[in-house]
């Protein structure tokens, strides 16, 4: 069965975030949802699009730093050139979402629903009904989330506490809190309830009901937004004067308070690829290496672990477990599943040295 | 100190054998003794040629593989033509050595002294020594072997068993027996005894001794290395016929059966650097990664073992203990200190996938 157009919909795609722990697959200069980390032939980017076409149609806004616009354009060559506003720098998801909020709003959009560019999610159906159903509650003015069925204790990240049903949106629930990343502990009380989602930073909502709810919180920030959306040359003028903020902190948490959030169980399996740990597990965890890549370039006795060949080189590796080794043409980068948090620190030390050239 | 001379003594350096467990670093085309594995700035074969220099002068008598003679001519290019013999093909150690015998009977040596192109030695002044007394007690028609003092039970060796000093040698002993690479539990046999020595195949002998020797074993053999030093030109002819067998097999081990075999006790370190694993504690068994190339070009952190960069990438290693990571233009290496002998192995899978052109 093929998902039906939401009418009235928007898809927003925010497309920040250098990815350092996927350093040296990602950089700077061409992040994470650029690359296809699935090794299904598409992109990050280009796999959102996929999600979102046949619930959002051509109704697509991708916002993006200047630097990425281009890429971001060939990507997604079907689309013309109001699908893509480029951010003159970064300065946080509120204004990212904001500003996207705001030219929809002045569009007509009736509601919008905002996915990261550099998630993976599958089960495009469940996706797809999730999102419709918290597009009809958000049509009655709640501010939407979209929570994930946690799998197991994560401690990386945030969790959505679940409250009671609405009476007029079945399978649609008021938001208790939001609550920060926990320890394993904490997360394992909260899988044990039955009452907390992670927050995947999924929000559907009318466009105007975004930027009244900010405007309670930040009045100048949402008039600021208005005001560019009105009169788009004046973006490289008001953009540097905009708080950098993440629009969880600036309105999700403060309207939950006040009981405004509701949130729809997502059924689908979704992971933010945060690192090579989290990319080995999502390409699966079968004995033996996983190869991101062709396999014909990689020879591997004795080794499970990721491996990514991705400079013509071939690469034997001999007598690992869990080893990640990342083959570019200017960087290398070997280190084990359980230390893949840690790559974040070598792309410090990269600019602390000055081969900022490399991140 | 410098070493003195040894009048008439010739050093013959056989240069083969392609390093295997040292892929990537070392290739067919490119072996081992071309290599600089000690970060010196000189190859194994100059380090060689440096040792010897001071005892043999101008002496020298590179045997190698026609492949590898101009490259070996590069290296040590203020000696003439007549310092190279070419091997038209691969016939083991005693055809190599053998041939070497028949030039330098020809050209009057009185003794030589054959040592490997591809092994560590330190200690020049030791080294030095030990050469001339075992040149002096060849002078006498000794089959001379140096023994090297073990460090610890290799299993990795074979063994010679030292008996009684000669009385007109002081400090050079008669051979009992060799014994091929025993156990760890023997090997810490042996060294308990403090009679038994690494035999890292370095023979001292008059050139007519050595094919007198051979001749006894195999007359057809003697005659055919005398007949190609006679007359050069029948080299590409008579090859071919040659047998293919060590020199420890072919007159060591029989001679040594026959009382006719002595060996002087080395004081230098010896390492034939048979392994990345070997290569790494060369280096040195400090905390950390060793490094061979450019310390610039690798950032470790919480890493030990070994680091070769040498495709000019950066590598980063983070988190993984006793890792060995060789990096070459075409390929890259991954595996751990404890493993390196099953490098051996991915050659082979190269080979037979077609791949050939790596090794």
């Amino acid at each position: 069965m093929v998902a039906d157009e939401i009418p009235g919909f928007w898809a927003v795609v925010p497309a920040g975030g250098a990815g350092t722990r996927l350093w040296p697959l990602s950089r700077a200069g061409s992040p994470k949802f650029l690359h296809d980390l699935t090794g299904s032939g598409r992109s990050l980017l280009e796999q959102t699009r996929d999600r979102l076409a046949p619930i959002a149609g051509d109704r697509l806004l991708v916002v993006t730093g200047e630097a990425h616009q281009d890429a971001v354009r060939r990507q997604l060559d079907a689309l013309g050139p109001e699908a893509v506003l480029a951010e003159p720098s970064a300065r946080d998801s509120m204004a990212a979402i904001g500003l996207a909020a705001a030219v929809l709003e002045r569009r007509g959009a009736e509601v919008m629903g905002s996915f990261a560019a550099d998630h993976v999610i599958t089960g495009a159906e469940e996706f797809a009904s999730a999102v419709a159903a918290a597009a009809a509650a958000a049509a009655d003015g709640w501010l939407v989330t979209i929570g994930i069925e946690p799998t197991f204790p994560s401690s990386a990240f945030g969790y959505i506490h679940q409250g009671e049903e609405l009476d007029d949106h079945p399978g649609v629930c008021r938001v208790v809190e939001f609550v920060e990343k926990p320890s394993v502990p904490v997360a394992q009380q909260y899988l044990e309830t039955g009452r907390y989602r992670w927050n995947a930073g999924m929000f559907v909502v009318r466009p105007s009901v975004l930027l009244d709810l900010l405007a309670e919180q930040d009045p100048a920030f949402a008039a600021t937004l208005r005001a560019i959306a009105a009169e788009p040359e004046r973006l490289g003028e008001l953009w540097p004067t905009l708080p950098k903020i993440a629009i969880d902190h600036a309105i999700a948490e403060p309207a939950a308070a006040q009981g405004r959030v509701a949130t729809v169980p997502g059924s689908f399996t979704w992971d933010d690829v945060g690192d090579f740990d989290s990319l080995a597990g999502l390409l699966g965890d079968a004995e033996g290496c996983q190869v991101l890549g062709d396999p014909g370039q990689v020879l591997a006795t004795g080794a499970s672990g990721l491996v990514v060949p991705g400079s013509g080189r071939v690469v034997a590796v001999v007598g690992l477990d869990d080893v990640v080794v990342v083959d570019t043409p200017d960087a290398l980068l070997v280190t084990t599943r359980s230390r893949a948090q840690d790559v974040k620190a070598i792309v410090a030390t990269l600019k602390e040295i000055g081969r900022a050239d490399l991140t």
